[in-house]
């Protein structure tokens, strides 16, 4: 049987994430639903839709997305029911020598699914320098490097911390991304991208090997943009792990 | 045997598409394209992919993205080869009543890929007005209606013509947006809405009946996303046919 | 003396907002941070903007700026310094019937300088429903209406509330817009729209006069944007007061 | 006299630019246009406006402009009228080396004005490549860089070329962005950034002097915005030269 899909789209609301220090982390999140549905549309989708998220804006988590979309899919007969949450998270930080801390953003997405069984994934983008290999072998000196971004997506077994993925994307990287380097921090990052160039692949290569090695992770898929410095475009490169089970 | 995706996103190139008139449109593309390989990233990759966009940048047009992903896979021995190219396609309406013509953009894309097979999905966005059914029948007078937007992909046998997939997209609109309306035509889409509600479900269902009745047509997916005058978020719908053959 | 501006931009931090009700609002900001100076540019001015930042970011808010800016003004020896926050600011809203409550999101800017003065604009992005007179008077029934978009920027002489700007650009609205609507509140919207037709012009007028009106108001600036919903281009006005003394 | 801004945005028109070479340039320009007026705002205002850029559609360029706008100020007995186009420019660079060419995308921006006098002023966006200083100056090996974007504003006196402006743009960075390289360009280019280092301010001062020495350009500005490898935001700065006469 064919299934509709009607949902509603970027609703912006306050939300509470759990750190793995403990604290909460106070955010906004864009947030998008939606229903898959052999009936006819009735208009009270989309009532359902924002009444069901008012109900639960005070505690929107993890663990409430399956009570939530359940409540959803009951109300509106659907065959599943799917919720995605953007929001930006914050981490400290400290600098590779000085240990200066400051406080650095990554773009985060929850992807929820309630059908036969329930499906989460957790996303996280997180910003990364990488140096050419080449541009390094055939240069006498200097070695052109750039802004890129690894997007690491999971499927897991028991819990999880955003922390743990954003850590295993950045290890990727030629050197990693802060927002505040004093002068020995900013020796230490030049030289160690210096000492390890990466291609786009070489990047994604590495972030998926540490990825099958941790036994809490069933799948994950891994992609990496260059904003390459001497180029007017991006490369990219994209690897996805055997579907899950 | 696991594949490694591996491309360029974001080429801006001036391109000439054929139109129904027979005339050529001149306009500017936004190219991505992409590999997937099971091998070892070689960093020739990216000179490939710019190489032969440059060789074929004078005659970018449908026929030629076979050939040149074609080449693309050939000289990095991959398992396919892919391509999309965005672009703002140009059309001449005339207002419903007087007649009176004017320019309208729709943004357009072509997805090709070559593998054991080659593909080819053509895809347009085109903006529409919505008139809520609910807001009608409740109100004295009046219905709440607002700027929506359908996404039309298909996949066809023969030949198909870019204008007559957009008429196909308006024609599940309340009423048809125009660059340049006057009093009657102001007079005449204001009535044709209101005699015309939609819900986005009523919209997607309408141009899905149309694409299954057009023979040309063998798969299409049909997204529409409603922009609410009275609400922050946005409705949408989206129905696909079964999977092309 | 020719003045070089030099500055950061788009750091995200998460920010705390004091809101009319007592209650203090989580939300997350986009700052700019730059000075204007007539000497050399010394590397050390982005430091010094991240340090400054990362120093007051647990106690962002409307009286700390001018703290913040004095301090980065006197390290650099800058004649002026600069600050723009952006966020999304949440206001509990109550259908105008069933005084059903929802969540609203606004964007909000707070716009500081420090020079010889200290300078304060307070700016909102207000989304709202507007109707067109003519669509109105030319049409047997009906009248198309669409989402448009009210910016205020004040400039006052004691404190002000965001939420009581917000209010005021919503006054120039056709009807307000909602997140959560009923069916005899969309009966209402509908109708009040209908009641209240209005040109961009007009809008921007309205609420021109009632800013005009509020002694509080040394200056502001009002434009609004209308997303035709049946046409393709979008219609705007803007307006300002006479210069702040 | 308070002056009222009454306009439309976002017009998309295929449009025919006059390259240096003798060629002429298809591309698509995104339009806005907008009236000052102390009258009150009459709905045919933006037929007005759509009117006499349809009228000019196939002959938009910089002569066209007062004309156009003569056109529309005084049908609306507007105190002043405004247009600014924006669109992407190509232009064909030759690799440093091996002389490979390849197309690279400027965005580009006229902005024109006709109130008492006529006002014009052309706008363009380069990419550049940008190596630091400071992490040169500390490192052993290697020095951070980044893309980074110029925009140069300038009024003339006689005509000027697009390409001219690009030129003067790309004379401020480490060295130069391409779309194709071969080995021996890749080599050169980096070896030119190592040698060649310098902050946002560098940059902006360096264009500046070039603008000032053009006995051509009147007035001018420059900002250039760094997209930070080893940083999470972008540093930027920004001159101008003495108000045109």
């Amino acid at each position: 049987m064919k299934l509709k899909t009607v949902g509603i789209k970027n609703i912006a609301l306050p939300v509470s994430i759990q750190k793995k220090t403990g604290n909460r982390l106070e955010t906004v999140a864009s947030i998008s639903l939606y229903v898959k549905m052999p009936r006819h549309y009735r208009e009270t989708c989309v009532s359902t839709f924002i009444r069901v998220l008012n109900k639960y804006q005070d505690e929107i988590n993890v663990r409430i997305f399956s009570q939530l979309l359940d409540e959803v899919k009951t109300e509106l007969e659907a065959e599943s029911a799917h919720m995605e949450m953007t929001f930006p998270f914050f981490l400290e930080k400290q600098a590779p020598v000085t240990r200066t801390t400051s406080l650095m953003e990554y773009k985060c997405r929850f992807t929820a699914a309630v059908a036969d069984k329930k499906d989460f994934i957790l996303g996280i983008w997180a910003p990364i320098t990488t140096l050419c290999p080449c541009s390094k072998e055939i240069s006498q000196y200097g070695a052109h490097n750039q802004r890129g971004e690894v997007n690491l997506n999971v499927r897991f077994k028991k819990s999880i911390w955003i922390e743990d993925i954003i850590a295993l994307a950045e290890a990727g990287a030629s050197s990693q991304v802060f927002a505040l380097l004093k002068r020995p921090d900013e020796k230490f990052v030049t030289e160690q991208a210096y000492n390890n160039p990466m291609f786009v692949e070489d990047v994604v290569r590495k972030v998926a090997e540490m990825a099958r090695a941790n036994p809490n992770i069933s799948w994950f898929s891994v992609g990496m943009e260059s904003f390459e410095s001497i180029h007017k475009h991006s490369a990219y490169a994209y690897l996805e792990s055997a579907p899950a089970p």
